[in-house]
Order: C-alpha cells, then structure tokens, then sequence
C-alpha cells in the first residue's frame, strides 16, 4: 500500500487475496491472479463508497456490483463473505445462513456448492448478474444503469429519490477487446448515463502473455471518443488514488466514467506475479507460502480471516447504508401513502408479477385470407400489453420499422440521454449489446424485450444463452423468420436459427402461425417468470384462419394442438409458423379428395413437452405413422415428431435470393408438394 | 460536383446512381439509397485508384474492394458492369460473358441471376467476399489486408514484388456500430496494416432515423486510439477531396487508413434523400423521375448506359492497370525460373491445391489407457500438417496454450507488425473478428485455422455461418468441448453448441474419439476445398484406443464406423468425441455378461449421409431397434439415429461447476448407466 491504507485495511486486502489463492489451491483448479491483483480495487470500492446493505442484499437502491471478470470469482465470494451478506432467495426468504460462509470458500467449485467457477445468478445471494463469457457484464452493466435512471424517472417523486443508484464493474482485457463492450461503451456514452463507472484491471496479461501480442490501442482515448469521463490509476494498491478516483466519479456527471487501474496479476508471488502462469492455475503449495510471507502474512495458516477483518468491511457497509436503507424505507413508506398504485406497482416488479389486467383489451383478429404478418399483429399485441404494463419497454437493433415493435402509443416515448422515461429503447446496430443490455434490465424489475431478423440471432446468441442460464424472463422478438424474407437472400434468410434456439435449454421458442396464435404466444411469453422466449414472426402476410370453422387458437398455448382434423386421419400435416397455412390449404386439398388429414400447429416444441402423454398422444396419435412436417427452417430434430420414415418438406440449404413466391416454388413450400408427400407416406409400407 | 469533376466523370457516377434506381425499382425490392450517396466514393476509387484489371479480376495481386454495406449490392454491380470485368469461375474458366451484363442488372433479385440481393462471393465474378450482416466486410478486410503482407513475405524477392495489394473497404454506420469491426479495427491497428483503407459512409440516416437516435461517439478519435491514420472528406461528391485522401492512404505507411466520407443518402432524390425512407425501398417511379430530372438525366430512360460511361471506367482501369498486370506476369516467369518451389507454391495455393507429401510425418498415437486429450493430439497433428503445407496459418482468441494450436516449430514465428511471415496469429480476445478474418484470410489463398472454447463458438457464429454459405475450407478448431471443462461451470460447458454446427447447412462438424481419429479428422478437415470444418476437441485425456483390438479409426472419415462388435448385436452404442471410450468400457462390460453389442463412433453426421445406404445399413443396422446414444451435449437430432423409443444419455440441462468425475456421475456419463440404459433397450416390447 503506497498511500492511506490502515492497517486494517491492508488486513481485509490480504484476507481478500489469500482466500482466493487457498480456495483456487485446494479446489485445484480457478483463477487465483486477477482476486490478488484487484483486491485493493474491490475492498476500496465495497468499504468507501459502495450503498450496499449486508443484511438486505435485495435493496432495490442497492448500488450494483458487476464482475464482469468472472473468473475473478473468488474475489466476490471473499468480499461477500467479509461483508457478512446474508443469504436470501429470489422470493425474499432468508435462510438464516451467510451467503457465503467460509466453509463455502472451502467447497470453491465443488458440486452443488454456492461458489461455482463463476458467478451464477441465482446461485448465491449477492451475485447480482451471471458473468465469465467476457463483454457480457459490462454490457449488463449499462441494462443496469439504464433501468437505474428509467425506474428514478417513475418512482422519485418531489425530491423523494427511490433510485439513484450506481453501477460499478469491473473489467479486464478481455472485456476491453470483445466487440460487445465497445458496443455497450458507444451506447452508454450515447445515453450520458453517469451512474456507470467501469474500473478497467490494466494488468497487461493475458493467457497467451503480454496483452502487447494483440492489443494496443489507446484505450482512455478510446472511451473518451465514445464521450465518457476517464481517469488513470497508475498503481492499484494506492487506495487514495483509488478513493479520489471513485469520489470523482460520483461527483461526474452528464457522461459514464472509466477507470483504468494499472495492477499487477498475481500481486506479491514471487515467481509468478506479472505473469500468464498466474491467471488460471493454482499457484501451489510452495509458491503460495512465499506469497503469503511477502504479504506479511502466516505462512502456513490456510483460510485465515483474521478477527479485525472479519468486522471491518462489514461495519463500513452498515455505518453507511444503514441509514440509507432505512430513509429509503420511509421514502417508500411515503409513496404507499401518497400513491398507492405506484407503491404497488413496485411491489410487482419486485414480485415478478403482473398488473392486475394486464392481458386486459387484447386484440382479435378476424378471419381473413389475405391476413397480416405476424411481425404485424406482434406489433398490435406488445401494444396492447405495453399499455398495461409500465415497465414493458423495449425496443431494436436499428430496425423496428420493420420488427414492428415501436410502442406507438401517447406516452411510451423515446429513452434518451434528455428523457429516460421512455419506453422505445434505440440500441443502434448493436444486437449482441443489445441481447446483454436487455438481461442487465431484467436484472433490475423491469420486463424488457429486444427484436432484429432472426438470421442475427446469430450475433446476440451469447446473451440469450445467458438469459437462460439466468432464467430471465427477457422476450426476444425475431423476425423475418425464414425465406420469407424473399430477395435479401441467404444472407438474411435464418436457416439453422430455430434449432439452435430449440437446441438451447431453458428457453421458450415461439412460432405463431396466425395473428391469434401471435397474441396467444405473447401471452405465454409476459407469463413466464423464469424463462427467456424468443418469439419468431414473419416478414410476409399469414392468413388470419377461420376459427370458427378450425380450433380455437388458445390451443397453441400448450406448444401444439389438432387445429383441424379427420376423425381418423390417415396422415398427420404439422406445420409452425408460416407454413399452417400452407398445411391447411394441403388438408383442405386432401379433403377434397377423400384423404383424411389432420393438421397439428405446432408453434413451440418446449410448451409441447410439458403437456402430459394422453395430451400429446391426442395431438400426434401414435397409431398414425404418415406424418408430415412443414417449416420453412433446417430438418434437424424433427424426426422426434414426425419419426425417422416421415417426410420433411424443410429447408436442407442454403436460401437464394428471388421473390418469395419463386423461393417457395423452388424449395417445395406448395400445396401440390404437400399433397404428394402427404400421399407417399399414406403409401408407403411401413405405415400401412 | 464541387471540384475536379469532368463530364464524363458526372455521367459515369450518375449512370451508378441510375442503375441502382431503375434495379431497385423493377425488382419492387432492394436499397437505392446508399448507391446513390457513394456511386461518387466508388467511382473515384475504381476509376483513379484501383489496381485492377477487368479482364482478369483473378489477378493475385488486384487490389481488393469490398462492400462491407452489402445491402448497397448495386453499387458493385454497377461498377463491375462499367468496369466491363469479365465472368471467370473459380476455376479460372472464362464464360465468354460480361461479370455482369445490363440484363443481369435488370435481373437484381431474381431467382438464380448473378445480381443477388447482397454481394454472393462465387456467384458473381468481381464479389471479393459475401456481405451483408454487418461488421463482417470490415473484419473481412481485415484478413485480406494480413493475408497480403504474410504473402508478400513469402514471395517478394529481391525487390520483385509479386504481393503488395491494397484492401479498400466500404463501411457505414452499421459497420461502425458492430462490435465485430471494433475488434477488427483495433487489431488492424496493432497490426499496422497501412495495406488496408476503410471509405466510412458517415450519411448520419439509419433505418430507425437519424444515428443521433444512437450513435453519437467520435468516430475519428476512436480510430486514432486505434493506431489509425485519419481523414475526413466532408463531401462525398468532392472527387477532388477524395483524390486527394486516397493518395495520402496510398502514401501512408505504418498503421492502416479510415476516411470518413460524409454523404447524402438518397443523394439527388427530392423527397427522399437524406431520409431512413431512402434506405431500403424503391424510391417509386415518381421519385426517380424526379431524381433524374435533378442528375440532368433523361427522365423516362430507364437502365441508361450512356456511351462515353461504357467505356470511361473500363479504360481507366485498363490504363493504369494493364502494364502493372504484365509486369507481375513477368515477375512470376522469373520466379517460376528461380524458384520452382515457391512458384509451384503458389499455383497450388491460387489451385486449393495441396503440397505432395501434406500427409507426411503425422504422428500415430500407441494404445494407451490413460491417453491424451484430443486437443493434445490435434495440436500434434496440426504442427505436422503445417510443417508440410506452409500456408497453413491460424491461432486463438487469447487461447492457444488452452486449445493447443500453437504452432512450435523453427520458422513458424509469430505473425506481428515486426514479422508478417509469421504463421501464430494471435487475435486477442476477439472470437467475431477471428472468424471473420480468417475467412478473409482463405478468400485469400491462405488455409486459416482459428481456435477458442467450444462454448465461445456462440461469439462467432455469424463469421462460421458465411464459411458455409461461401464455401471457404477453414478449419474451426474447438476444444472444451463438453461438461468435461468442469470447474468453469454451465457458462463454459457447451450444451447446444454441436446441435448448432451440425444444423448450419454447408458446414463439416468433427467431434473425433480419440487421438487417432483426431488425425483422421484433422485429414479430412484439410482435405475439403469448398467446406469449413469445426473440430472440436476435448479438454481432458481420452483413453487412446487399441486398434488391433478395435477397428482402424480410418473409418472416422466415413462419419461413423463399427469400431467393436458382436456379430448379431442385440444393442448399439453410439458415440461421439469423448464418450467414445465409455461407450466401449460399456460394450465390454456387456460383453462379460453375454450381451452382444456394438459401438459405433459417429464423429461426423454429415460425412456418414454422404455414404451410401449399404455401408450406413451395415453401421447402423435398420433390423437393430436397441440403441444407445451417449454424447455430452443436448439431444436434438439424435431421434434420427436412435429413433423414437432409442435411449438418449445426454445432457438435458445446462452442466454445473464441479470437478468432471462428480458430473459424469451426476448426468449420468458412467459405464454402469449406459449398461443399464442398453438392457433396457433390450428389453423394450417394441424391440423384440
């Protein structure tokens, strides 16, 4: 410690690194340099200046911690366990127990234990976003800061502030080069949000060595182009430059900050600080006394916290946000009085529940065969929702015009850096910050969902992977959702995107096939508390079908049903999306001519899954081997529904581009196709 | 036009412009906005500055434009067709036909035409590389612009210089908001690649308004924190201004050149210039009467090509060209003299063609129960390929000591702004442009190879995706390939992510057993001319099987192949990657009990549908219902293989942070399960 270090202090850094250094050595495995480097930078920030209540963790005016640095992960369980965080589930019950206990230090990457390799949301209480695929917290970040100054603008009221807090994250090389970061850097400054302080770890090592090998850039510059305020902290154990830095950044205002720290990986090893060796192996046994030893430390205790440290941070967090804490409980106290439906309002979003009748004045849509595009009456439908659901906002990766997801209604407005109330969010061309953002908002109450074509689901497949991992309730809209999209071809034709969402666990994948259905699946996806759902739409028209003369389109609810249907068929026609249509038009050709169809909308394999055997066996009767699959999208999976002897009419290439009708012609998406393969496989031995 | 414009300049830059209206216009479906605004910006690069010569748009040393805006596909093909290029295939087969005649240009956008909606590489000659997702032509460039300093490396001698092209790149503000190009750019600058010049079409309109709407860094300044030379051309119609920064690139040396070029999209259009409605529609027929009455052009032609345009651009390419074109022929004539090799070198590159022995030297890997992890034996073989095949070239993002792939020999060195003939690219924490720039790199002549976690293949799916649509032999290395990574927990275990690859039409996906099968399939990976391959590899040692006991493992490169069996099995076991060696403990446990199975190894779907129904009846037996598969990844598309009532041992979840024995246990992954699941599947009615 160069300046202003107590004793203490130095004693709760050295807890903070040898914790992490024990922890990394007895688990054998996990990333020991960074904690030892960053130490300072972590315990600065938690005892000096961050507005965090130990004993409620889920303050909603909690100032955020981000490690973006996941793998860091050992310096946020030390910090939360020198904290004395308390353990508290999503629903708000307390276990009684410390979220971190220094037993759980132990049980460091371990089997069902509260410290796995990185950070898991959901997994320990203070961990505030899941974190390790790098780019991905800081992007977080700015989703956080956002909704930081979106719910400031609802809920303070005449100088009665419920939320100004502040989001620090902490940020290393890899966050610095992946591409996401600057894209949430570039929005960040766009939106002058200057509750965002990143403190970048200059510590200039990376796996394959020296950050010189493939980085450069000037990085202050970098962000000052972007408009942020930037500052240099030349040496990160000088706690007073550490301290001015982040007073500075308080005092900031009309831009985010950025701190660039110069630290050292693997801070006080002998053999292996400033090195690559230090950043993801133990340090070992040997290695580990001699670093212990530099620090002034007891070479061969194990775990140690000594008594002073064990207080020390802990009692700096309560003498500071106590008192805030409990003025925000007055504050929101008051607001229950004076306005009882905002208080409950928040309430809600803390609850993850929705307005009383927020499916109130949905709209119908009438049965007509030109129809409409789903993107379309997608729009119509988030509209309707966004009118009862406040903190519905959203918005698009430069192309709402043609997503439809524009809340056009008096009110919903623009988020921008002179106006964060808005509901319409412009993230520019920026679809995998964009993916992150929108999680780092559902991290903060708020029910946000994104939309581009599904073809760039491909760039913000990280985030939504996340958004998974996380059980987040983010809606992902996609449109532009096959071929359909025509002359942009293979390009912009998404191909292998509806597997690979299907592919991914814990996400809901919807393909309405009418405007009923659309409204249906919206439906399901504001409903899920615990789940991400991409919705996938079409660019083209879609017949509005008759539902007095087919099943009610509620049935799409339960990922598929029997839209219209011979008594005994002997073939089945399943069909999502865009191409229901299609298959009724082969049904009612096949009807016409004295075959007995049935056809299946089928617009979510997940919903499907979870219906019971008697359901799904009423929808795909097992007795019925002729089967017949229609999606405009790759084959694979599809031998689950339709069995390895049924026919797909799918896509096994490569679009073109050309005119959709031409498209459809060409890869077999007719009625005439249909029929004949709905006739071959009545035909074909095996299913006689 | 302000300055230094003559007559035929404004004709030739007004017959792009017109073009791109009237195709727009008669497809009801393109983007005449951006076309109109840069036809100046194109026009004086190809016609003052390009190094191109139109009757062989093959030439290895042209200078390469590329339009990263791929939706402005009009303004290439304009250019092409003014440029009077001639159509040649891959092969270097003339068709006798213009790349792009008039009637091709009234064809944009329909079904099979040479005009597609985005620049298609190998579908139109003069399409340096396929664009269209944003971000991707500039990383592109990226890879051009490395790839010409790596060859001018290995075949400039003695002042003859075969290799010293020039990559101009034409880049808007979607382009400068992706994160892909922020990497990117950011490692060009480290690079110091001064070969490489991107055109910023800063006309400030994108599809949701104005960029202010999102976008308000600095552009300019970003860059210079990149190491780049800057310029800024405040009129995109002044040829003067641009002349003149194109010269300076031309002249600067030491860091790679932006210009922003401010334009007007929509340039000329009344009503519509200068507007979102400019971007990506017809301007109507109106419009474009107006718009031509504005340019002085007769109002009701229509694909007007006035004479003296026919043939302005095409001599001015000619002029400047031509001698250059003859004296690099003379210069590879002397070369083909003294140094036979080299030249032969580089007929095999512009070939695809392969070095002789390239199959000589491979290690083979001795039975061995504890074995080596595939990624072990993948980098063993990849450093004997690359001691054969010394335009083998590739690296990591920040991950070679993890995924093994560095190249150790003498002379492989280091690819730095000091030593372009190095053949270890470090890309930095930067998957996107990785991919991306190892396409460029292989559009190049090069055989590029990237490698990072499997897990992160997320981060680069939109690159991987283009391989497959243009075709492009890159090898994809992946390693981590599983639940095996462990510690890292779910955000490092890939679950969807073979699903995925294995979905992406076009696409080769390797998941080899052991060591010797990784040699089989590293092989085939390098044997494909026209396909991109991922390998993917495991973390931890895979038993090396004894192959006189089981079979060869050439049988990897057929896709799937019986590597042990009964001669009447009453079960499969199929397996991939790392499950492989469980599969046969299975087998052999099996076998102790008097049950008859057999295993097959399927490292690759798409290799065994190549073969014909006997050989995939005699791996796959169809009178053999019992079957197993075992694979660390999600099930989706093993119904195919396994059918409807098969047993699927897979993972069904996302993973977990625990040592890699605790997980196999928990998911199941245990000889005893997979026993277990085999006489159930034995016993099933439906099996019998």
């Amino acid at each position: 410690m160069t300046h202003a270090a107590t004793a203490v202090d130095t004693q709760c850094i050295n807890t903070l690194r040898t914790l992490a250094m024990d922890a990394v050595q007895k688990a054998n495995s996990g990333h020991p340099g960074t904690p030892m480097g960053l130490a300072p930078v972590g315990y600065t920030l938690w005892s000096r200046f961050l507005r965090y209540h130990p004993e409620h963790p889920d303050w909603p005016n909690r100032d955020r911690f981000v490690l973006s640095v996941g793998h860091a992960s050992m310096l946020l369980y030390s910090l939360l366990h020198l904290a004395g965080v308390v353990e508290i589930d999503a629903q708000g019950r307390r276990s009684g127990q410390p979220a971190i206990s220094l037993d759980d230090i132990k049980q460091f990457r371990q089997m069902g234990s509260k410290t796995p390799g990185h950070p898991e949301y959901r997994m320990t209480t203070g961990v505030e976003t899941t974190t390790g695929p790098l780019g991905q917290g800081c992007a977080n970040s700015v989703g956080m800061a956002k909704a930081g100054r979106w719910l400031g603008e609802r809920f303070n009221r005449d100088g009665q502030v419920l939320f100004d807090y502040n989001v620090y994250t902490l940020c290393g090389d890899g966050d610095m080069m992946e591409g996401i970061s600057s894209e949430a850097a570039s929005l960040a400054g766009h939106l002058k949000l200057d509750n965002l302080c990143w403190l970048y770890d200059n510590n200039t090592i990376s796996i394959e060595g020296h950050t010189e090998l493939a980085f450069s850039e000037d990085v202050i510059a970098r962000f000052q182009a972007y408009g942020w305020h930037t500052m240099h902290v030349t040496d990160a154990n000088d706690l007073r430059a550490l301290s001015d830095a982040l007073a500075t950044f308080q005092g900031n205002t009309g831009a985010p900050t950025l701190i660039v720290v110069d630290s050292v990986i693997g801070y006080g090893s002998p053999h292996k600080h400033n090195t690559a060796a230090a950043h993801g192996e133990p340090l070992g046994a040997e290695e580990i006394r001699l670093t212990k030893a530099a620090y002034g430390w007891p070479q061969d205790s194990s775990f140690l916290v000594p008594d002073q440290a064990r207080t020390a941070l802990r009692d700096a967090l309560l003498a500071r946000s106590r008192p805030l804490y409990e003025q925000w409980n007055q504050r929101l106290a008051q607001l229950e009085q004076d306005a009882p439906q905002l208080a409950d309002e928040l309430r809600r979003m803390r609850a993850g529940e929705m307005p009383e009748h927020w499916q109130a004045d949905l709209p119908g849509f009438a049965s007509d065969a030109k129809g409409v595009a789903s993107r379309a009456a997608g729009g119509d439908v988030l509209n309707a929702f966004a009118r009862q659901i406040p903190w519905l906002l959203g918005g698009s990766a430069d192309l709402s015009p043609s997503t439809k997801t524009n809340l056009t209604f008096d009110g919903a407005g623009r988020f921008s850096a002179d106006d964060y109330s808005g509901r319409n969010l412009h993230f520019g061309i920026r679809e995998h910050a964009m993916g992150a953002i929108a999680n780092g908002m559902a991290l903060s109450y708020l029910r946000p969902y994104t939309s581009t074509f599904l073809v760039f689901s491909d760039y913000m497949k990280p985030p939504i992977r996340l958004a998974a991992i996380m059980e987040l309730p983010v809606v992902f809209v996609f449109t532009h959702d096959s071929i359909g999209v025509g002359e942009d071809g293979p390009t912009h034709q998404p191909i292998e995107h509806l597997t690979q969402l299907r592919a991914t666990p814990g996400l809901l994948t919807l393909r309405p096939g009418d405007a009923n259905e659309t409204r249906e699946l919206w439906t399901v996806a504001l409903a899920q508390t615990h789940r991400p759902s991409c919705l996938v739409l079409s660019r083209q028209p879609l017949p509005t079908l008759d539902r007095t003369r087919y099943a009610a389109a509620t049935g799409a609810a339960k990922g598929a049903y029997v839209l219209a249907g011979a008594d005994r068929p002997e073939v089945l026609l399943i069909a999502t999306g865009s191409e229901v249509s299609l298959a009724v038009a082969a049904y009612e050709q096949l009807e016409t001519e004295g075959i007995a169809a049935q056809v299946v909308s089928m617009p979510s394999w997940e919903l499907f899954e979870e219906q019971d055997q008697a359901y799904r066996d009423s929808v795909l009767p097992p007795t019925v081997k002729a089967r017949v699959v229609v999606e405009q999208a790759g084959p694979l999976g599809w031998d689950r529904y339709v069995g390895q002897t049924g026919a797909k009419v799918v896509m096994n290439s490569f679009g073109a581009s050309a005119p959709l009708a031409k498209l459809q012609e060409k890869f077999g998406f007719t009625v005439a196709n249909l029929v004949k393969q709905a006739k071959a496989q009545i035909q074909l031995p095996q299913h006689k």
